[in-house]
């Protein structure tokens, strides 16, 4: 696909810019959110559901969660450490590891019949991961629009995709909540530079591409204010493809753990990437689409 | 000075110690601070004074520092860039360089006489420096007490020092404000590992002896919690020199520049460094003892 036909081309230019989202950011689709909700997620580009799950999943979704981290079968693809030590950051493609995570989670009809009320058609889900950012050690992720990297690397074609994140332990101001710049979703930030090969190697510990200028961020928060969502494990952030977003390190004594899927409506299955690279792994970009609407669980 | 001699030996066994403080953390002299204020003090290891200096001042104050890091002359020691950047991180001995702070904040009365009622003697400077925290840029200062590195790489004898900080910006959740560890002032901790020669090249970028271990903190942390100060520019914090604390980055759109200035006891004035090391530069550790009540500011 060439720049000319391609709404949301990035890394080509030596300036970075800011170009119109093209997409709508929500339908209109029956389900359980209220009018209000659904106008917040537009606006915003995010929506917060504090303790949609109680303790007593998120207990069995943490026992999950650590052992996941500690037997992760050696050669297996999908583990990542943080940058300046060997403790895990993340761990990917839960979705073809963890029955748990699938039928309790991934597929539960509190995120299902929100996500598809929201991206208005059935859905497929194109990456999961859990983020451990573990006590003390956990880095920042710096500021990225996950849309720039999913379009340009991974060959998603257009914003028809959103993110749900779990807290599988509470949010607070010391263990680098996750943060969100409301409204920056309707603004898509062209990065400079390339490509590099085989560049998400290192990018899963500190990104250097893909990256948003300081000027488009401080673009992006003229008139806003960066958001956290902050509270207890079970509560749920829901937010665009294309929200801006990262997060501090944690300098607390407890980890802050968050489960993570991503839909993508069927209609927009992934294509080559929008860079003259191979795509990125199945781990990072699911290739196998598989409707979920069937497998909803009540 | 031999290790049974010396209270606050460290970085010399294979793990760390917690060992009880063995100076008082206040005196009794008077001044401006209330009972309650000192007492408060003496239990938390830290005071915040909010909006102890005027805007307008905050405002010259702010024009000096970015004057400072604009004009630091080539080849003059005490400026530190960022870890991953050529951003300045911080600028030191501002005593021996701007004639406004000395006279407007290091020897002002509203820090002195705070100061010398905490100490209970007369005070010279130990060390003073800008903290720039850059937008976006400004990474962590990891968990650390400075009377550490002072007592072994500088050669403080005991505990008769604090620092005073000055928010030269609003200080707040997204800026890595600076966070505190109540109540840790009361114990020593010994670290681990040696003092590498010329530690000081690298520890100010990002530090790697006479840090605290994960454990230490967790042990610092038990039935107590981070404490984050958070206020208008103008806002001052008084904390024991060995009070644990550290500071996020900077994941915000302005930066949280920290005027920093350290007073030591004249009964306290540095000797030899505890470890096998020369003393570090004086822009760290001044070794020019000039005491300060006769030149106090009204």
């Amino acid at each position: 696909m060439t720049t000319a036909s391609d709404p949301y081309y990035s890394r080509t230019l030596d300036q970075w810019q800011a170009a119109k989202r093209v997409d709508p950011v929500a339908a209109d689709a029956p389900g359980p959110l209220t009018t209000d909700e659904v106008w917040n997620y537009v606006r915003d580009g995010f929506l917060f559901a504090p303790e949609l799950f109680s303790q007593s999943e998120v207990d069995e979704f943490l026992a999950e969660a650590e052992s996941l981290a500690e037997n992760w079968p050696a050669g297996q693809p999908g583990i990542i450490k943080e940058p300046d030590s060997d403790v895990v950051r993340s761990v990917f493609r839960l979705h073809k590891v963890s029955q748990l995570y699938n039928d309790r989670f991934f597929r539960d009809f509190r995120i299902l019949d929100r996500v598809q009320q929201l991206i208005g058609t059935d859905v497929y889900i194109h990456q999961s991961r859990l983020n451990y950012k573990p006590a003390f050690d956990g880095k920042e992720f710096f500021w990225h629009s996950d849309f720039e990297t999913w379009h340009v690397e991974d060959g998603m074609p257009r914003m028809r995709a959103l993110s749900v994140s779990l807290f599988l332990t509470e949010s607070h101001e010391f263990n680098g909540p996750l943060m969100l710049i409301p409204g920056s979703h309707e603004t898509y930030i062209r990065c400079t530079g390339g490509t590099p090969d085989k560049h998400f190697e290192r990018s899963l510990r500190r990104q250097d591409y893909g990256v948003p200028s300081r000027q488009a961020l401080e673009f992006l928060l003229e008139g806003s204010s960066i958001v956290a969502p902050k509270g207890a494990a079970g509560s749920v952030v829901f937010f665009d493809c294309n929200t801006m977003h990262g997060s501090s390190g944690n300098l607390g004594p407890t980890p802050r753990i968050n489960l993570f899927s991503v839909y993508n409506s069927l209609e927009n299955a992934v294509t080559q990437p929008f860079c003259n690279r191979p795509p990125r792994p199945e781990y990072l970009a699911e290739r196998a689409i598989v409707p979920l609407s069937d497998k909803k669980q009540k």
